[in-house]
């Protein structure tokens, strides 16, 4: 079980890379993305659109108070990751934290936005960096769940599926199923 | 030598997506990003910041003629890799690209916003996705470099810097030097 926290949501300013963070979280393998900021029921439509079409049990809900929902869940034994610049270079602790999934399968990946509370530093179990200079979330969320998974993410199958893209050299091959 | 296209940038909708863009071409060991669409002197403003405080080289620009800018390009020996979720899965063709890239260091990655001309299918050398589901061109764009130079970008060295990070477990440690 993998839930992305995706903390401090602008409806106006984020709505784009708050979605592609929950895109890059289903397709990259986790299981939920909760989000805690301005609500904003668009994303939510926009995911389950997305699910519906292309298959998977990704789920993606708001939250109201992130304090009680990593406390809840640490206590449900889930580790806790945070990405962030000032970290530990993903590399130098991935290993550690493969060990730690391997073991409990629960784990919380935190993405800020601009700005998050120094709670999470000491809350975290990891503050981890996907090298230690400025880029993006979108961008660290992927490359964090694509060393967790040793790359295997990216052939998943998803189940329940309408929409299916059959690899080409050039141009589209999509294969629909009617239910 | 490796540029980054970005294509179809509009102003409003894209700011923030674009912007990431640069980041991740910067942050993941890209020299340049071309971007093509509605101009945008915000982008290159805040790229330059990023550059001036963190190091390194990296050049972000608009072009008005991605024809003619792709065709020079590959008069000069670049090879093109289009990123779409509907190509090659990047993990079936990588070691291809490494290969042309270890003979001519000359690479341009194109990645797009929502839509793409049709003719991207076919000027490009090779056709990756970064697996077949939707995500995000940012996360695509990350994938795609740190398969590249095989993660090693994770702790690249930027010069001239003014500001580094000191990785650290909890909280911020950020090296400052005046010039």
């Amino acid at each position: 079980m993998i839930i992305v926290l995706r903390y401090g949501h602008r409806r106006d300013r984020d709505k784009r890379v708050t979605t592609h963070c929950a895109l890059v979280s289903r397709a990259f393998g986790a299981d939920e993305m909760a989000i805690y900021g301005e609500e904003d029921d668009q994303i939510i439509k926009s995911i389950k659109k997305v699910v519906e079409k292309w298959g998977g049990n990704f789920k993606c809900y708001f939250i109201k108070d992130w304090k009680k929902f990593l406390k809840g869940k640490k206590k449900e034994g889930f580790k806790l990751v945070h990405l962030t610049m000032y970290g530990i270079n993903i590399d130098d602790i991935i290993e550690k934290i493969k060990e730690d999934y391997r073991k409990n399968r629960k784990l919380i990946i935190i993405v800020g936005s601009e700005k998050v509370p120094k709670e999470f530093y000491e809350i975290a179990d990891y503050n981890v960096a996907i090298g230690n200079q400025p880029h993006s979330e979108i961008a660290a969320l992927a490359i964090f769940l694509d060393r967790l998974f040793e790359g295997k993410e990216l052939k998943k199958e998803f189940e329940n599926w309408k929409l299916k893209i059959i690899p080409c050299e050039r141009g589209k091959n999509v294969k629909k199923r009617e239910d």
